[in-house]
């Protein structure tokens, strides 16, 4: 298995940043693409444990559009083969004064794209 | 890509129950046995941030053994092709009053077996 294949990296580099300007926008519609259409789907959040695809579709039109604008750091995504990939980084916000976000996500890419199909997101004191 | 294909799930189910028996005794040989032994392993635990093998099998020699028992519910494991899996779960620990946990974890299967190459583990309130 080929790990960080530089045309896969490339792909799933694409859509970590699709994704993390669509955060800062709040642009649900392409949060709702990014993650994968599926029952399996799973995102643990930061206040929030979402089962299913249709929980966090839910959770994504209810959130406030305000203050979602985020510095990332010491992001890592590795691929492993032509269809996995695990995409890691930490964050901060201005209003998370000594704390600092962590994000972690799993695509997969599915004949529609790369789709995130676990997520986990936590903030912790620094 | 098939996903969750019985013997591939029954291979993963089995390595998560040897890491979650291993957790709760503190066998810090078998979960160092489980994380893959590489750079690229990553892992966001309850107050730290581990990027690396090295960082990793550290942060298992110096952890205190007491209080590693815990009880998991609502385990979502699910398998996408052959050597990839997520597995996701929550769990309580009698110290964490109001309190629930949170673990995922990216597997892949290596000629080594199946190994976490990422792993995410965060408590909020209820």
């Amino acid at each position: 298995m080929k790990i960080n294949d530089p045309t896969v990296l490339a792909e799933v580099e694409a859509a970590f940043a699709e994704y993390e300007k669509a955060l800062t926008t709040n642009d649900v519609a392409t949060l709702d693409k990014l993650f994968k259409d599926s029952p399996h789907t799973l995102r643990y959040g930061v206040a929030e444990n979402l089962y299913g695809y249709s929980e966090i579709a839910a959770f994504r039109s209810a959130r406030s559009p305000v203050g979602v604008m985020r510095a990332i750091e010491r992001t890592v995504i590795t691929t492993y083969g032509d269809t996995t990939a695990t995409a890691n980084t930490m964050f901060r916000r201005d209003s998370m004064v000594g704390k600092v976000g962590r994000q972690s996500q799993t695509w997969i890419k599915f004949a529609e794209g790369w789709r995130v199909v676990s997520a986990h997101v936590s903030v912790i004191p620094e």
